[in-house]
């Protein structure tokens, strides 16, 4: 099959990635060295020296500083969405009109309205849509989904999934309304790893948040939560739980655990590198794990080439814009539940 | 001090174990043998064949087959109280009335009234009423207790506990008058870890449960549940996640997982050996934590020897009446948000 | 069976503990509570002040700092023998000829013709003789035999173990004729581990030893070594490795490897308590093990008790007087191999 | 200074990899892609069909099946050698005397005297010759070196590593005349490190040396060993232990102990994904670290990396030919012990 693509220069997929920032920038070099049969074209960024930089980096030569112009490039077949939140819809949108594939970083949108809207603009225009969900083509998550695909915990009861990051947020995500909070910038990933492994919907979901480490920004944005807690039912039965949180401090921490009626899986790693010291203190010390850089590096390689691969082959995404409209329909309800402090079915 | 107990014959402790059953032999062989100051004087079991098994095995010679025989025997001075849940309140007023201490197992009772009249008979008779939470007295419960007041952590956020059991349930616990289902039999002990670690009371419950693994009794007991997911909220805001199962089969698996505003601090050990295999199958295999008896063994000593010295020194036990009431609380909260399928709020 | 005990008062195996250091004192709280069918009757310390704290401490009545005088004792079956090395030999031989069963510490003698002296004594006098490596009744150490023995990791090719302790040396180890160094005093579970793990015969040692941790002492005790690396060659080809220290500092670390031609078992746990605690220093913390005490706490049990069980039916020990004079022959043949730097066969 | 590079297109290296076989295409992918300043020229292998098969894998379009012409190749600045270690001597002198920068692969060479004759020929030539110990740039094994500098252990004591493969051992191995054995094979890099960490020459060894797992071979190779035990003693004092073995089935395994005056680094992971799953079976399974490709992936690149780093920036390689050599000094003198039974001494 490489041998086919090879032979047909046709086959090399033109990318854009729009938006330089730091997981822009990931994507575009693997883009640039690692993924086969795609080339990076050019960069977008509206900070004309955040898009110098970035090519400079790439050693590539072109970008944009509007978007618009890049769906305009001939030599682009494909963009990667990795702008703020608040832009997916009509950067997708547009792409879509204009011909492109799509691959676009997580939450997906706002709303699932704008959620409806892309994956009608891209079904409409024909192009693949792919939502950025990179722990599904992480080794360990997929080994976890054929254990349990392969019964070995018997049948799911309940998924737990829980992200922390150790950065203090950025200003823009204090309002809930640009960011939709932690729900949506750290916990998409966990609610999609829920509805991945227990293969059914959410239909019921609890919530509940506070402001616990960033005490200094209650005043101006009182809805803000940096740690949340969430109970889920699945259309099924089956039951999920999240937490999610910004700024712990001690690391990176990503971990699911996945409950069946005859068995149990732990998914996730806490330490950065296989070394541990004890000294006269008597503690075994290890480093914690630093960044989801470090956790999830071979996984967004492996996201980007199956995304050229699902394009060549003419093949759906291994991960839709279907699923990153239901994720943002858990992080709606979620923080509806927050704010009311009621349960909030899902319909 | 133990030179002063030891010159007082009288500051020996008399103890009768109420209920023969597998926990109540624990107990009773610790205060045969190992608990300083404590005399084991009788056990007490309805049936006689039970009661004799028990004290040959435990090599004394005196047992009732009816509790309040034993209220009037003047060498026991305090009662160990392992019966079913429904028992304890009866016994526990009836002993305080006859002038014993309490030891009570978990949970505490049916509901909070029955805690309330418990309390209340201690308290008139001025004897010790101590709640059997043993976790509280396990070192490495009291380690990471140690860590949070120290501050290691920051301040707690969010504290997470689950107990899961491998065992299939035993008929009386399926029905859920008998049993307050799985959140009293198994999470009675997360609730009061959240409410230790937390120092603070919970406000507010969620829960979702579901019958996953015990289906062939779903149409005689369709509201048993062995499988739980419970999010709380304490009243000064933190927050809190349990989870409960039974019959899950794996092992033993009981773990706390505390996040701080600057830490985290992990609890619990899901291996039984100090030992790994390799083999051909490329897979590293440990045996699973395989009981509580294995896990707590030294903290069910030290809650005994506990015991013991908070009446020779006649201070308040380190786990009282009030901290069993209250997890009862929480259990009867979460199996109404069960029932509901709402947030149920505690006064 | 337990049943026929009990009803023969005869059965009951009367103990002296002789030497009332700490590991002296951890046999006798054993003996004096905890084993079955065993009595506590004396302990012997040539410091009275010693040997009376001991007896207040373990609530018994009798003791002798004259340890001739208690194998007069009738109301003695077997003793406990738990002094420094160089008295072992007398004091074995005197109780075998007064009838008394004995336990012997680790290591058995100063060298093998002590223990072939010691063993000939205990054979005329149809005692029972049984050597202290508690290791082989501790639960890991067994299920890793067991493990070995059914295949799982083929055959045996490779035994590696070590024991490093996080003290001092107390002075009298510094004198290599009194202490026999390192190798005996703290290795000595590991030869008999390699041993039976192999269930072979050690027919050639090198080691290399050194002073690193204890500088101070090296004019006056030049011979003294507190690390010590071994390479051993069995009967039969097998392959050994030790290695051993004192006053590492950081906590006490026992592990065993076996490798065998199709698998590995890993044996050892270096933690102390089951907590992990994470902060802003992006470290994951844990106490390491602080003491033999700790990690072998139930071997001790099992020992004790199995001791007394083999005299009482009237089986040979679970490890033998030769077990404890074949670990001596490695210990001497190591230290001639530290003095000479070479190779040192055994015969 | 990457901008300086990037202005002068002759500091751009031109590559030629010699030997296409697994380890040879892992250097290759990355200078073909990942290695900034590098550029992939040319892939020797006297296989015609390997070396058309790795171009077109690669997308380059230049081979030689004789080494020699690649030396006159023009375009090409530095080679890997990346061929059976008899090999090197013969190449690494020639291409160092056409003025080629070399990077060769572990073992160095076949005896002492090779590795004199290669350093001499790039020191003449001015060439640099940096010897492929890929650990010295694992994160892991990096971070462990700057543990030891910064006193967290005290000093060092006692360095022991190991490295066991899974996979049968390839026909040329038995000859012990070709392959130096599995201390040449697999242990070279146990080798280095020990001499990184202890910072001192090994002056003394011994091993034992046996045939387990490929006994069918006994007879035709006598001397072939695929498990072995050394014990080493540094000039200055310092201990060392490895062991090493090949086709031992469970999976790669290796992993580094240092043990100082006040503490011990753990360094290695033995696991590959991370995920564990428990079952009916009561057992914690995780599977086992596969190959030394997944967990040295990283390690490699670096290695290429700081490679070309060091030619353009005129300085000397982090690990250079006389760490090669005195690894190969090692591994002669095993050998000698393992044949002799004796301590050998190296000068």
């Amino acid at each position: 099959m490489r041998v086919a693509y090879a032979m047909n220069s046709k086959s090399e997929i033109g990318i854009c990635v729009i938006g330089a920032g730091r997981a822009g920038l990931i994507h575009a070099h693997h883009f640039r060295k690692n993924v086969p049969f795609a080339r990076l074209v050019a960069v977008v960024d509206p900070s004309q020296e955040a898009a110098e930089k970035a090519i400079h980096e790439l050693e590539i030569n072109r970008y944009y500083t509007d978007y618009t112009q890049a769906l305009d490039d001939q030599d682009i077949d494909a963009v990667v969405v990795v702008t703020p939140t608040i832009y997916h819809k009509e950067i997708v949108v547009a792409a879509a009109r204009a011909g492109k594939h799509v691959l676009c970083e997580k939450p997906m949108a706002m709303n699932e309205q704008e959620c409806d809207e892309m994956i009608a603009a891209c079904e409409s225009a024909g192009v693949t849509l792919q939502m950025a969900f990179m722990r599904r083509f992480d080794d360990s998550f997929i080994e976890a989904k054929r254990q349990i695909d392969s019964g070995a915990i018997g049948e799911v009861v309940l998924v737990k999934s829980l992200t922390r990051g150790p950065s203090k947020p950025m200003p823009w995500m204090y309002d809930l309304k640009k960011s939709n909070g932690p729900l949506a910038e750290v916990n998409s990933h966990d609610i999609d790893t829920l509805r991945w492994f227990a293969e059914s919907e959410i239909s019921e979901v609890y919530a509940t948040g506070g402001n616990f480490r960033n005490r200094e920004i209650r005043h101006e944005y009182p809805d803000f939560y940096d740690s949340v807690a969430l109970t889920a039912k699945f259309s099924d039965g089956k039951q999920g739980s999240i937490d999610g949180a910004l700024y712990v401090q001690y690391g990176y921490d990503s971990r699911v655990e996945v409950v069946g009626t005859e068995g149990v899986i732990f998914l996730g790693q806490t330490h950065e590198k296989s070394i541990v010291v004890a000294g006269r203190d008597h503690q075994l010390k290890r480093p914690f794990m630093n960044s989801w850089r470090s956790l999830f590096k071979e996984a967004y390689l492996a996201e980007d080439t199956d995304f050229i691969a699902s394009i060549l082959e003419g093949r759906n995404p291994r991960v839709t814009g279907y699923d990153g409209k239901m994720a943002v329909k858990v992080v709606e309800a979620g923080n509806r539940s927050i704010g009311s402090g009621s349960v909030v079915k899902l319909d």
